[in-house]
């Protein structure tokens, strides 16, 4: 069929062209020398305007109509990934060239206003630029006539098929849930400070990863200041860590949340490779590959021996148990990326709240940082001491980024959800875990979430690996063991 | 100047491409893992492709037409910009577009059969392969109706302007002049071996690069199997080099070969950059610079007092004149790549007068091993053992790059002439270079070379910098002193 042959090629080009932009944003995070920073701008401008040049043009419209008129005669693959570029090519199209260039534009300058707002401490140097993001937003969800509430709108680019209205209804009895478990938590008494000698922590993550299956042939593993992990194929796999000395063994932790990211893009099948369907399928998905691998295998009792016997190995002696006091201690505090497990969920909920209220136009910007400051003492029972360490601390918001927020909470359930299964299936990991043995893990979620890609949207996804919809209860008895040890 | 404009956007988009290529370059080379190949070979072949249909578009030249048009109201440098996209644009669309395809696979299967021949030094498992590419390189050559000789075209994608009668020109004495001094050198005693322990050889590529100012800003220096050198713009150059335990420290020579390279581009204005004219001009003029690097400052005896101090200063005491002799020593040899200085130069003039005789029909593929073996005997005075250590070492015929190996001698001879000029211009560099001071040296390039970019062509860019056109004499000058010194 000429139609899906000319369509599959563009998506390959399409493919490759994303491949480059990753490769150029690795590069820029952990290679390349700080006075390459305005040319790689024009790089990734130029890659990014012929990459959607190329995806909303309108030779698609005409090999999709031909390819699904032919519907019958399309494998299981091809449907859905015809499916996929309708869907695609569309949403695309949907947002006019001046609205897309706008919010290019807005969120660039946005971001560079809040780098210096947040510096100063200054709320109001910020509130135009944030002004400008939520009106721009919702001019960008004005472009989707069939949704119920425009938040579903934004959030469909990065969960499609999720909306405001079952966020809520999941979030919802989270945080009361949560809330509860946070002020039993806030009464216990810290666990010792812990402090790993550099070297000793880089010995132990290259030593893990190693025994999850990290190898030179086609993984790198960096530094980088935040850590993030990117991919280049399916046997070219990129993460990255970094070495602080605090008290969390941050290295370690963190290296194991990028290898479940890594993981998920690796086990998509190689024929879905250089297709719309061979990639993770949504930030929620993601974030519960990441999530598993960090607070159900990094954070596993039994897998605190292998963390121990490593530092050990690298000259650093010292008990499973602390190890374990350490990284899974729980605290209110007031910065969400270095929140623990269990309170994390709390400040996702907060910024969902807020983020949902601006865009109906029920929470004024003004308004927004005693908002912000009355829900911290809400559901975290803290007090925001200043914006900077308060609204002001995330960078989404100021990038034209909201939608974004929700996927690392339903992150944390889907991940719970998702190890519960596993372990009904494939029975307790906690032998294993104590000899660093995760070939069983492996396996399950290669057959149970990977092996979709991009065929399954979140919620389906959930559905087909669990049985059931998105819900909170697993995690919600994973969290509580960190508070009733 | 509306079309003006668009072209010079067209241009920048394009320069932008071609910079993403050279970063998958470099990442292939020094940093991705060896399963990413295969992704990569399409990453690479999708930019291409984009490339061309971007760099050949219809409308390029009815803008070219139009900025022609209105050439009194253009400044110099964009008479220049117009001048040189008429011509890119021209030679491109000349090649029909299956010729191009079936160049561009049989220069990727030649270079596989290739690795296959060599490795079991079976040249006739070799020659179909080359038959193939002579016969598409006769074909791309006749798509230039207006070249005296078929050779002229492969030349032309390499320096443009030279021609094969002028490069014969060029050659052919100096063949002459260096056969007699080799053979004046092969009567002279071996210096003794020289052994530099890797971490020695490290620490001083380091601090002669760093005196070179070569900066963690905007420079990276990694290691590659073979070194070479990429930009990813004026403030983002990525050098290598390769830690052997060599007699000849070609860590050292390497690394200041490259840096003469990346110097170049460095050194081009700002004001060409992301257009047309923003780099080097032409790949002798690129080998000038970094010949006049590595044979006029690394192997300059005053500056093997700076190689001794660096040497010194990581453990590695040795007297300059020993680094000077083992670097500087002459004999002929059998493998192009790691000939010395003197004879380096005749291994090109065989590969010249070989691949025009084998291009313009006068000599067989079948009789090219017997070619060679008879060159070698008659420049070198050497006997080829076998086709792995003759005829098949280089990958260059393999690939389709025909026209590509003058450049290599011809970069000799014009750093040979830059040099005499410089030191006319600028005064000896002996006392300079004994401290590793070479300011004076990149200020007189930055002038009379690199601020051209492509604004002059091979020879007129040698005849603006030194009031002549290529001549030989400067480099036979230099080479004597390696024999009569």
């Amino acid at each position: 069929m000429p139609a899906l042959d000319a369509l599959r090629d563009r998506i390959a080009e399409l493919s490759d062209l994303a491949a480059l932009g990753r490769l150029a944003g690795w590069d820029q995070r952990t290679m390349m020398p700080p006075a390459g920073a305005p040319a790689r701008a024009h790089h990734l401008a130029t890659l990014e305007r012929l990459f959607h040049d190329r995806a909303t043009a309108d030779e698609i419209g005409t090999w999709l109509d031909e390819a699904e008129a032919d519907g019958d005669g399309l494998t299981d693959v091809d449907r859905d990934l015809v499916r996929l570029a309708r869907r695609d090519w569309e949403r695309t199209r949907r947002v006019p060239g001046d609205l897309a260039a706008e919010l290019a534009a807005a969120a660039a300058e946005g971001e560079a206003v809040w780098q210096t707002a947040r510096a100063a401490n200054d709320f109001a140097a910020f509130a135009p630029a944030l002004e400008r993001n939520v009106a721009l937003a919702r001019d960008y969800a004005a472009s989707f006539e069939d949704v119920a509430h425009p938040y579903d709108a934004l959030l469909a680019d990065y969960d499609f098929g999720l909306t405001r209205a079952r966020v809520s209804e999941i979030f919802d009895p989270l945080a009361a849930e949560l809330t509860a478990l946070t002020a039993e938590a806030a009464t216990r008494p810290d666990p010792p400070p812990l402090v790993v000698p550099l070297e000793a922590q880089r010995a132990a993550v290259d030593a893990i990863l190693a025994r999850l299956g990290v190898r030179d042939d086609s993984w790198r593993v960096d530094i980088s200041a935040h850590p993030f992990t990117s991919w280049l194929s399916g046997t070219d796999t990129r993460i990255t860590t970094r070495y602080l000395p605090d008290t969390h063994l941050e290295s370690v932790i963190a290296a194991v949340h990028e290898y479940g990211h890594a993981l998920y893009e690796r086990q998509v099948p190689a024929e879905l490779q250089r297709t719309n369907l061979g990639r993770g399928t949504s930030m929620s998905a993601h974030e519960s590959q990441s999530k598993l691998w960090e607070n159900h295998v990094g954070r596993h009792p039994a897998f605190a021996s292998v963390i121990a016997a490593e530092l050990g190995a690298a000259g650093f002696a010292i008990e499973p148990d602390a190890i374990h006091s350490a990284i899974c201690a729980v605290k209110p505090s007031l910065i969400r990326v270095s929140a623990d497990p269990l309170t994390y969920p709390l400040h996702i909920v907060l910024r969902f709240d807020l983020e949902v209220a601006l865009i109906e136009g029920s929470l004024e910007v003004a308004d927004l940082p005693a908002a912000w400051n009355d829900g911290m003492r809400r559901l975290l029972g803290v007090e925001v001491p200043d914006d900077a360490h308060g609204v002001l601390q995330d960078v989404h918001w100021s990038g034209g980024a909201s939608g974004y927020f929700p996927s690392y909470a339903l992150g944390c359930l889907i991940a719970a959800q998702l190890w519960e299964r596993l372990e009904a299936d494939a029975g307790p990991q906690d032998e294993a875990l104590r000899t660093g043995e995760t070939a069983a893990i492996r396996a399950w979620l290669a057959e149970h979430v990977h092996r979709y890609g991009r065929r399954l949207d979140t919620e389906p996804l959930v559905q087909a690996a669990t049985g059931r919809g998105i819900d909170p209860q697993p995690f919600l008895r994973h969290v509580a063991t960190y508070v009733r040890a």
